[in-house]
């Protein structure tokens, strides 16, 4: 039977706040497991948000955010038992976060501001749960802006079209300082070596309209059309580079009153809110990948 | 320790489906608690959604959606151990659904059919799971479209405006007959002796703009300030009839260009839209009250 | 110099109201003709739309809703002159309204009946100032409901894959019959000859996301990615069917929670919606076609 | 009969661009007499929006945008044309706007940085047509950021409560220097007297609701009765502080989740986008104030 009663915590003790996220086949007894092991470990759930593609025979995923009195000391312990019973036991993939520690970022730029300002400015005002370790760009353009916010600004240029010795350099760069990567309008094509070398997970932000059109000078296929919505989505970076997992997506009207120009200025607008959105989303574990698409637990 | 390995169900038994909404004051072990009540009884969670104001001190909500073998067999004893060890263990209220057992809802209009018919149709289409058991009404204007639905009407006019005789006919015809009640424009004011006697939630679906314009003619004072969004707000009625908890809303742009017609049929779009999605929510117990607010587990 | 102080209609006249639109290569002095032309015909300009896309060498369009004593016996007085001074003078294309003359449309369907339903009961309900003059549909399935809104229904199966003779009876019912068609969800792609050979304008709906998924089961596609926001647009049918000059587009937000059968029932939703806007702007001549592209003078 | 055929400017020769505003009493021959004054000057129209309330004694609204070869040169004989013909002649209020000429805006600030930094970065991208002459502020926690965009920033605060000798100031720095004020999250409430004489307009940004909450901690309020969509609104600023005409609105969705910080952060988000489309629209005089009430010629 299940036990009841546990106390809350002294109110002179610091409460810590972990998060846990689970992912995998379907099958009875999860959510039961979960809630169990950190009912013992004198843990309070705070938010769980679950969701299972097919009760019988699909994927299951959860999200579990807690208090418990030093997850420092205590994290040990759980992760013995998650690795026994949740990992082990049901054949699931799990993640133990302690919230206390933000994930560090790298922003990749290149000459366009507003997605980077968004960001950073963001991040100052505490909206974005991050630390912004390092902006890198291929230009020089958006190094004033970047140091106005106190933050390193890294300039590696493709020099001679050599890509390969300017990831190289990123890599020297990122290697073991940041937990994620946001590409904010960097307009170089990453290799699927830095992709799969770099082990991190990388957002991009790109336009999107509906129709698509694709090729060069998009927004003038779009005028040509008369299309009234513009887009942008934001997406884990795979290999084929617009065609990963859809964090997130918006949308802004348009009339045939918009220059290709204002088409781009909205189209701007649109990108820095979804991305904004996509990387408070990823920082705070509320998006899981499985595959190629994305479960996203949104606040 | 938590169990785990139970059976799925054999291929050949019939999955039955249940609810189970939990709501009070938050303690830790709930969680756990639930989810092995539901496991010993053999059922699979598909669907959780738990929303807590406060870890500590606050209110906890709970919506737990589980496929089991055979939910009536099954119903007694789990609802003897929910008493046992949600209601009377840990303090909260709980409420099991039998999800094969449609709602039964009676729609009350006046003569605007736009959210009547909106209700009607999608109720056809099999978008809205609840039996529309009938239709009740001050006016004839809506008869025969109601009719063609084959749903039945109930003329209930107030004849000298005695509203106290036609609210004991209302309370005669829906007495054991239905499970709520959606005011789909209803112009009546309900007295505070129905909302109480009726003892079924009320729906209602009322225009809201920015800011609220108060007293008669709010689209001709909402045009003669030059408001650019109109709105509409569904809540449930309480005995001060606009100010109840708010289940949905929605507004829609509107501009100098239109008339107050215009304004009010843009109104009756959102209107009939808002009050969709409430009424459907509702059905599938996703809008739990508490006090004068809501927790909402849109899907 | 310009003439002022014409007088107003006495107050025992009845007004009648047009519509002109003007379209063609900018150049000065257009708005200037237009308005004298109206002024000296005694009408009285109560809505004028512009737009030109290049003030030298560009795209020039005008909308201008007038109200004037006897539109049926100024007609040809005003013809004569835009004739002379717009299109001998300036150049440009022309059309002339009389908008108490509504326009004929014909809907064709196949077996969902939402975006039919939607256009039935909202020219009903006096939203579109449009005759329904005919469903068409290849199937029965929305035979009853087109019936129960008093509208003649045709039956014109495709037999033993013979479109064209289906075609040429669709030609047969509509010939002189309808200013418009609509596409309600119709499954069958018209021919090329079709298209031509009808000769009234022809608005289709299709779903649509951001990003485009091309081919069969594009829910399922969309799906599989994690898409966030589905859509519609509604566009002109050219002889390359999807590709047609776009009218409108919405989208709605969907979640990783909504099944591909949910995308489909909100996918419907933004369906109905969007072609009931560009049935109501192409009815009133909001839209001006001009190449693939729309102008779109929205209310 | 209407002249045509006027000359395209020769190519070397600079185009300068005007707007022309009228707005007053409608009557016949309006459209025309201005068309006619512009066709005279050797004007081309780019861009004309009209509006009526009534065709028959309503009120009447243009903007015009036209190119023409030498503005300076030709501004004397335009004004006197307008003076006799749409001022004396047909009753109507008339501006001439030289687009060459920035219009110059004071913002106001308090300690909240959000609309103003949005304010200032729009500024520098281009995207606001203005410039940005000072801010003024009752605190020192923006002056950084406003240094940092190289805008003058002047310490005005209301010292022992006495805002007379404040608002002294405030006149003192704009007289003379500021075509409109911007309050972006200002927290004090202007005087009438202020308001009177200034003899600019000023634009304010603030909060709605649907329903309203009015007085102390609107959001909390919210918060209690389960709103679902949080607002604001920009509008000019009367003497009654919050009802002045509305220029802009919009919305976001929000959830139970939301905690009454994140409700007031997302407020934050609409304002600062509400606030920036307003000051854009304005600075292009694509706002016409009329009575209590707005015609805004959105782009």
């Amino acid at each position: 039977m299940p036990q009841t009663g546990q106390l809350a915590p002294a109110a002179d003790e610091k409460l810590t706040e972990g998060r846990l996220i689970v992912r995998g086949a379907d099958r009875p007894g999860v959510v039961s497991t979960v809630s169990n092991i950190l009912l013992e470990a004198g843990a309070n759930i705070v938010s769980l948000d679950q969701y299972s593609t097919d009760p019988s025979g699909g994927r299951f995923f959860q999200r579990t955010v807690f208090h418990v009195r030093d997850l420092d000391a205590m994290q040990p312990v759980l992760e013995e038992k998650l690795a026994t019973h949740v990992g082990a036991g049901l054949g699931l993939d799990w993640r133990l976060v302690d919230t206390s520690r933000r994930k560090r970022v790298a922003i990749f730029a290149s000459r366009a501001e507003h997605c980077l300002v968004e960001l950073l400015w963001r991040q100052r005002r505490g909206e974005l749960d991050v630390d912004i370790v390092m902006v890198v760009s291929n230009h020089r353009d958006v190094e004033e802006v970047v140091r106005a916010f106190d933050v390193p600004f890294h300039h590696v240029p493709v020099v001679g079209g050599d890509k390969a010795a300017a990831e190289r350099e990123h890599l020297r760069l990122l290697q073991g300082e940041v937990d994620f990567i946001v590409l904010a309008r960097y307009m170089q094509i990453l290799s699927g070596e830095f992709i799969r070398d770099v082990q991190v997970p990388v957002i991009n932000i790109h336009h999107s309209f509906l129709p698509a059109f694709v090729g060069a000078g998009p927004y003038q296929k779009a005028k040509l059309r008369g299309v009234k919505l513009i887009g942008a989505t934001a997406h884990y970076v795979t290999e084929d580079l617009d065609e990963g997992p859809i964090i997130e997506q918006g949308v802004e009207r348009v009339t045939h009153g918009d220059s290709v120009a204002e088409l781009q200025r909205r189209g701007a607008d649109v990108e820095r809110a979804v991305l904004a959105r996509a990387v408070a989303w990823h920082s705070e574990d509320r998006v899981i990948r499985d595959g190629n698409t994305t479960i996203v637990f949104a606040p």
